[in-house]
């Protein structure tokens, strides 16, 4: 049932990222790479405890001595069995990718010498469980989410059935569940399938059937920054609600560059109403040509959403490195009205503002990265 | 003149960073790495410089003409010329260490085969001048030299002259100048020639003479999270004051696990009265071995004052990654009370506390590192 409601065929998207000369390569956002890494989750984390262990081994005598009356080699061991209570989600998405990508994804043999496995995109989407679906989140995707979703709240809830809204760079597809659940004909839209291939693991009949089903520790794997070992091993249960696709939620598994207006076969009318991106416009290699696109999606008169910081892709691999300002010139070149800029009539919920917020934060640690992320609402000029 | 205060010999440090066995290599912290990356400064930043032009020029035409519009090419240009205007001290630093470390770095032929430079940390002390030494990095000071600064404004001035202070990780030297200046014999310790030679361009009577005489574009190597071009470019004169050793300030440059606590001729009483240690413990391979080596320096009855987050060396390199909870009962084990713990009554000013601060933030950009950094007093039990 599922991949009837998958857009895009996966395969297709190997070409987007490196262009066929490299189709011997999987993509680095592929479903193969992330199985993959998925698949290497345990080896790896294992690998550093055992280098952690090692370390510890070699201090002197005495020092092991307070160590050990600290509890350091007990926490090495709940660390070992945090590995093991993470895997227990990773494994389950491997067994999800095979299940559902059999063509990309070998029963044995799984592992390509060519392909080794990405820990740290891993332990991102780990995080994103919590961020994205669980109560610890709640704070941070009120912060991100709410002022995104006040704008939509405006429209008529009758009126809402017909537009269409999509959230390119959707992750694992909170933010796009919570428009679905609006009553908007919502497309989350991501390239990477170490996003994809857990949030399908949320959607599947046979993964996940009730809320709280699934455990994780994802803070084990940092001991820096952290208050006390109980705070480090934590355990965050999730989904807090069960997702679904359906009418209302669709999910194109492909690059933001490759999706083309929608057409309405009724009223002959093209393009989406709503365009919303959230911590998404920075991770473009070339931000002009992503605004450009954001335009073409639109129909006039529809209205881009954007909050989020400027973290460019460095060492000369984005074209363009903006400023706040640049972006804001670039916006209105490519055809918009940003709210609030000019017409001093815009109402509040649309006016450019800073939002103070955090990213896949544990807000128990010693250290918060805070963004000082930029909300603004562009409307495409008729 | 400088050298009679300087206490150690650098060459002695490479072993005890790396041993005697590699000691045909020079230490990573090593005059001569430090004077080669100062010296690398302007050709690895050209090079980054180049990167980002290439990708630039890669842009289709119709893109490349509103960057140009937006004034990137300009942008680029304005890059170029920051990274000439930084060079004027990084060059400087170069002088200095030929100047003052003539059998380390010679004349010409400056840059051995094996020692690449390491821009990053190169950069890092640049920023060490904003936070320690300039306007900008006033509030960035006050926030975390405050705290410290108190507890030492409570011995009387004339008591403070025969008591002697130690800053492990003194970097530029703004806090040990601070401590010095109450009246304090101070001993400023810094391992690192990237923040040692900074430091002497600083203290050096034929670098520096005056204040506000040097100037950097310190936020200039990173497009991302910027507002403005202008807060991009802004410029940045230092130091606000002029810094010199004198009987008051003395500088350690070796490593902290060499210091032997000072003897007092007069009295025969040894250690020293205060160890600082700010974003300093957690920079340790083995905390362990450096809270005991703080007890050891301090005389009995002696304090040591701490402020910093735990952002431990990752990858099984640092012996033990502790908790909050782990390093107060380490500081126990070793023969410390942290005041305020056990002891109701310990003045307010002296309680164990979270200071949140930053660390050579740009304060106008659009990101920042927020550290939960702990506060605490520890006194050697007698």
């Amino acid at each position: 049932m599922l991949s009837i409601q998958v857009l895009g065929n996966p395969r297709d998207i190997l070409e987007i990222i490196f262009g066929s000369a490299q189709r011997d390569l999987p993509g680095y956002f592929s479903v193969q790479r992330a199985a993959a890494s998925y698949a290497w989750y345990s080896r790896l984390s294992t690998h550093e405890l055992s280098a952690m262990r090692a370390s510890y081994k070699r201090l002197p005598w005495a020092h092991k001595r307070i160590g050990y009356d600290l509890g350091y080699t007990k926490k090495l061991r709940r660390l070992e069995e945090s590995i093991s209570t993470n895997a227990l989600v990773t494994e389950a998405i491997v067994s999800l990718a095979r299940e559902e990508f059999p063509e990309e994804v070998p029963q044995i043999g799984l592992l390509r010498p060519d392909l080794s496995g990405d820990l740290s995109r891993v332990r991102e989407a780990l995080k994103h469980f919590v961020r994205d679906w669980s109560e610890e989140g709640r704070d941070e995707r009120l912060t991100i989410f709410g002022p995104i979703l006040e704008v939509l709240r405006v429209v008529e809830p009758v009126a809402r059935e017909q537009m269409r809204v999509l959230v390119p760079g959707s992750g694992l597809g909170r933010l796009a569940w919570e428009v679905s659940q609006l009553g908007y004909r919502t497309t989350a839209n991501e390239l990477s399938f170490f996003m994809n291939l857990a949030f399908r693991f949320l959607l599947s009949d046979k993964h996940t059937q009730r809320p709280l089903q699934h455990t994780l520790q994802p803070y084990t794997s940092w001991f820096s920054h952290q208050r006390s070992a109980d705070a480090l091993f934590r355990s965050v249960s999730f989904p807090d609600v069960v997702p679904r696709l359906g009418v209302s939620l669709v999910l194109a598994e492909q690059d933001f560059l490759s999706l083309r207006p929608p057409r309405d076969e009724a009223s002959g009318c093209e393009g989406y109403d709503f365009v919303v991106t959230l911590f998404f416009i920075d991770t473009s290699l070339n931000v002009i040509e992503t605004l450009e696109h954001i335009h073409r999606l639109l129909r006039p008169g529809g209205k881009w959403i954007n909050l989020g910081p400027l973290l460019w892709t460095g060492g000369g691999q984005a074209a363009v490195e903006l400023s706040l300002d640049e972006v804001l010139k670039v916006a209105e070149m490519v055809g918009f009205t940003i709210s609030g800029e000019k017409d001093e009539d815009a109402p509040p919920r649309e006016k450019r503002r800073t939002i103070e917020c955090e990213y896949t934060a544990d807000r128990l640690a010693m250290m918060r990265w805070l963004y000082q992320a930029e909300f603004w609402v562009g409307t495409k000029v008729q």
